[in-house]
């Protein structure tokens, strides 16, 4: 049964064979400094990170290089977040300028570089960085790529100063921007920021995940810290979708299709939203300056792992986990049964709707038009398994609710955390004198189908409270007896009462009896280590509870405890006991009645649970 | 408890809004021929399809207009159905041009036109669509586009003879092609099959469609057919959202964030992949030549219902709908005490993983790094509400089988529907000397139970046949018996036998007795109007049926059907009475145990429930 291969993680393993497969010797390194010059031109990285914070690699991920030209997104995201979107865009625009990185690229009449991606604009961006003068300013850029990538980043000194010195095009750049007022006073020192923070040090991991920072919507997955804001985010990725590779930007987002920018020391990020940060590390250049092995690569994880933007999911389809009609859900109150009848013939006028994954529009307007389609009364919206909610689900779920209102339904959310708030529940909301308020928000679906059939018997009839003789007669041990079994029970029973809150049985004790609830609630807890504390069943008057004990060596498995003050009829075990003995017949006609009780509770259960597997 | 105000279905009541909104007079109708300088500026209309094919609309969806430019990315991706992606892309780039709609933007080199969504590469791709001249040609464009729109679609004549007479601009870059040899000998075709087939009469619901048969993946979302590859679909949406809006691309994809593409007529149509089509109409044109109003409504849709591409969803952490031990699933099978314990020791070696959505490269590695993590020696995928396995995660599940194997583990399926097939099932595999062959696949979750504690036992101990005499001593209706009682109720068993595939049981039938299986097998089988039909219980030697009724008024509700050759004792409804009147001591007793088996399964079942609700 082992197999001969060394398996490893299946994914680890995965990446291993895609770089593998991509091998090439194509490209020059970068060689107008000596410090990009002097790189081994066949290292090779790559690191993928996940938006939990796991961080795959391949190659030598730790061999650290400066960061180059994959600063500009991150320095963009920086003034974005100091500025705003409106102060940035009127200073640099965001078309691609289907030129190289190098290009002036101003417009003609305002001088506002085309995008931040190219050198005209990332030089502006980093001029754009609040601080008191460029130390400052840098400071803030080094902090900042830091908690992006959950890591203390640090200058490289040998580069900053190569990259200074050999700062011709860039001088020029920023002269021209100053001379089109788009730089402050002094040219030479936002140039100076700008050789600085492309000359900050990082591996490829780091890359990963200040990759996997932005396609988690702005919070770094490892430290869980917000960095960004999230519409910052959104703007950051279009631009780096549109002009992150370039003048092969349409190449790029053709073949790989995700955001992504490139430096001349050989790395390449791209961001997959929502999904994935990946960061390739080879220093062979192409003929637009890209990373020749590091594209080859990028293209093929996108086509074999199918990472492309413009990839078809069906993502819409799936926010209906299920649904299905309460009454499958077998409550397990334990009713008359002259409710249990009503509710048999009200089968369908209220239904689950479980509902998981991200609700946005497609989602939420699937569910809509279904629940729509189907019409029933009330609605039970099982919103446990949903990660996250958009605004325009809430309103469209909350339109549902006025839509279920107006022919006189009910909305309840099974929704211990909140995830969809009542809007009536909002502080500032003014219920009008019509409003029938919040909507009831529910535990589980045990409470939402208690709910839903406690408000179908008080719509439709039903629920009405029998008196005590009547609950003692019709219970199943009872009703069934001979007169003469009837009255030696009923003689036996004796009357106890507890207080709300109170235990009536404790977990592990010995079985106590059969016992009647004449007046009030209670529940039955299972309360096992390593789970979860389960309600396990509803109790009301007319329904009984500590006979299962005898299906466990009478031991009583589950507590129960009071939920209002309750009044209930005993059976003792004792008394059973002594029935057993002294009435011989009588017990018989016991023992057969609560045989077919078992046999009863066990058929319900087993029927619930084929429902629900 | 009900609102005043009429309520419709409350998608719709939110697209009226944010149309009603989205008002504005901005912007000049196109005037350089008659038929659209006659449009009504006014005249709005949107309309949004689902990747279902549903359509919402709001205002004039029915008026028709020409298609204009909106036609180039369908003729594109004809071009690219036709000819393939290499070919076509030999003849017109994809970079965006940062430049107008009519730019002739030819490479200096090559005179390839920079992308397919300029004029210049749109006639081109329409030079490219496969025909017999240019009837042929525009006849299969026609037809093309019908599928898109599930309609069949007209020419205007009108507008094809006006469009002809002042095509200026477009003769000359026709021309310009034709210098370069980027058309064909007669570059007057070529630009008559352009305007023909931009004159092509659409509505608004129309391009809805054709946008929505894109975000479907290339199936019409109406007829359900496959209209273009999905790997044509992936490049035409790439172009689209770098090039689709002319120079106001950039600002597009930052502000809206869908792929898109405008027409001089005032179109837009946009796409979110996966999710919907839209479309909107409003003849005012901003100074790019996009629709000014179509545009503000599609900034306000995408910001207000989270349309946008780079919108971070968190859909990687929702593959892994539940995980739980497969114990807890608490399998129909009776088992003996013996191997009930057993099983209860090997608690969490075999967990269920229950799986939904789509399997991307996330979603995949997420399950199979926690699978990896929690390490169980056998693993249940149920893949039972996955929709898509993209060819990554089918690599990277089945080097999770290989993972397991290696550690002597196994990975089974529940697969009916064959999501996930088996590798070592495909038609060439050969599998090797060592090879454990292909997982097992399973119909459900209890036949995955049933399949592991099989498995379980096998691998470590238990399972083993005890003989007839021990089966019957053990069963709980017998084994707490006096030993008087005992061989009361010995002497009163019947032997019976039936073959596989047998009714033991009718359901509807009266309550048979107490059946006690020696040898074989059965199943309960529930088989209500309405329902599925479903498996109940599994039963195999030493465990009993038919006593349930006794819970159901004495009607058996379930079928019960041998599925091996079948040996059983039974006592019968009649002897139980005869002991109940003849020996009513023992019955005392017998009742007592029964009525503690109908508590023991009653309990079993109840949590069985509750883990699974």
């Amino acid at each position: 049964m082992t197999s001969r291969r060394d398996v490893r993680n299946p994914v680890q393993d995965y990446l291993e064979r895609i770089v593998a497969a991509c091998g090439g010797t194509a490209g020059e390194v970068a060689a107008y400094i000596p410090e990009l010059a002097a790189a081994d031109p066949d290292v090779f990285a790559l690191a993928l990170a996940t938006v939990d914070g796991h961080v795959y690699s391949v190659g030598d991920a730790d061999l650290r290089y400066s960061i180059q030209s994959i600063s500009k997104p991150f320095t963009y995201a920086l003034a974005l977040d100091d500025l705003g979107v409106a102060e940035v865009d009127a200073h640099i625009d965001v078309e691609p300028s289907g030129e190289g990185f190098n290009q002036i690229s101003l417009a003609a009449d305002t001088g506002r570089p085309r995008n931040p991606m190219i050198n005209a604009g990332a030089i502006t961006a980093a001029s754009l960085v609040a601080g008191e003068g460029p130390d400052e300013q840098f400071e803030r850029i080094r902090r900042w790529y830091s908690s992006y990538a959950d890591h203390d980043l640090a200058l490289d000194e040998d580069i900053h100063r190569s990259e200074l010195a050999t700062a011709h095009r860039n001088r020029a750049i920023a002269h021209m921007l100053r001379e089109f007022d788009m730089l402050g006073d002094d040219p030479e020192a936002a140039l100076d920021l700008y050789v600085r923070q492309c000359s900050l040090s990082v591996d490829t991991r780091d890359l990963a995940l200040m990759a996997a920072t932005l396609a988690n919507g702005g919070v770094n997955p490892r430290s869980g810290r917000r960095v960004s804001q999230v519409e910052c985010v959104e703007r950051v990725l279009s631009v780096m979708a549109t002009c992150g590779m370039y003048d092969a930007a349409g190449d790029w987002i053709s073949a790989v299709g995700m955001p992504a920018k490139s430096g001349v020391s050989g790395g390449i990020i791209a961001v997959l939203p929502g999904q994935v940060g990946l960061a390739v590390f080879s220093p062979r250049l192409d003929v637009h300056g890209n990373s020749a092995r590091g594209v080859t690569v990028m293209e093929r994880m996108s086509r074999d792992m199918e990472m492309h933007l413009m990839h078809v999911g069906r993502s819409s389809r799936t926010a209906l986990r299920a649904s299905y009609p309460i009454s499958r859900l077998a409550s397990r109150r334990r009713r008359t049964d002259a409710d249990q009848e009503v509710l048999d013939s009200l089968e369908g006028r209220a239904r689950v709707y479980e509902l998981h994954g991200d609700l946005l529009f497609a989602e939420t307007e699937h569910v809509v038009r279904t629940i729509v389609d189907d019409g029933p009364e009330l609605v039970v919206l099982d919103v446990r398994r949903v990660d996250d909610v958009a605004d325009i689900a809430r309103v469209t779920l909350w339109g549902l609710r006025a839509f279920l209102r107006q022919a006189g339904g009910e909305l309840v959310r099974v929704d211990p955390s909140g995830v969809l708030p009542d809007p009536d529940d909002a502080d500032d909301f003014e219920p009008g004198p019509d409003s029938p308020g919040p909507s009831p928000s529910v535990e589980d679906l045990e409470a939402a189908a208690r709910w839903c059939e406690s408000e179908l018997l008080r719509r439709h009839g039903g629920g009405e409270q029998p008196g005590e003789q009547e609950l003692v007669a019709d219970h199943p041990l009872l009703r069934d007896l001979s007169p003469e079994a009837r009255s030696v029970v009923e003689a036996a029973l004796e009357r106890a009462s507890y207080a709300a809150g109170e235990t009536v049985l404790e977990a592990g004790g010995p079985f106590a009896g059969v016992h009647v609830i004449v007046r009030g609630g209670a529940v039955a807890v299972l309360d096992e280590p390593g789970r979860e504390r389960v309600r396990l069943v509803t109790l009301g008057p007319g329904t009984s509870f500590g006979e299962l004990a005898l299906g466990t060596d009478d031991v009583q498995e589950t507590a129960v405890r009071a939920t209002a003050d309750l009044e209930l009829l005993r059976l003792s075990a004792a008394s059973l006991e002594r029935i057993t003995t002294e009435h011989p017949a009588v017990a018989l006609e016991v023992w057969r009645a609560m045989c077919r009780d078992g046999y009863r509770v066990a058929d319900r259960a087993l029927r619930a649970g084929v429902t629900r597997g």
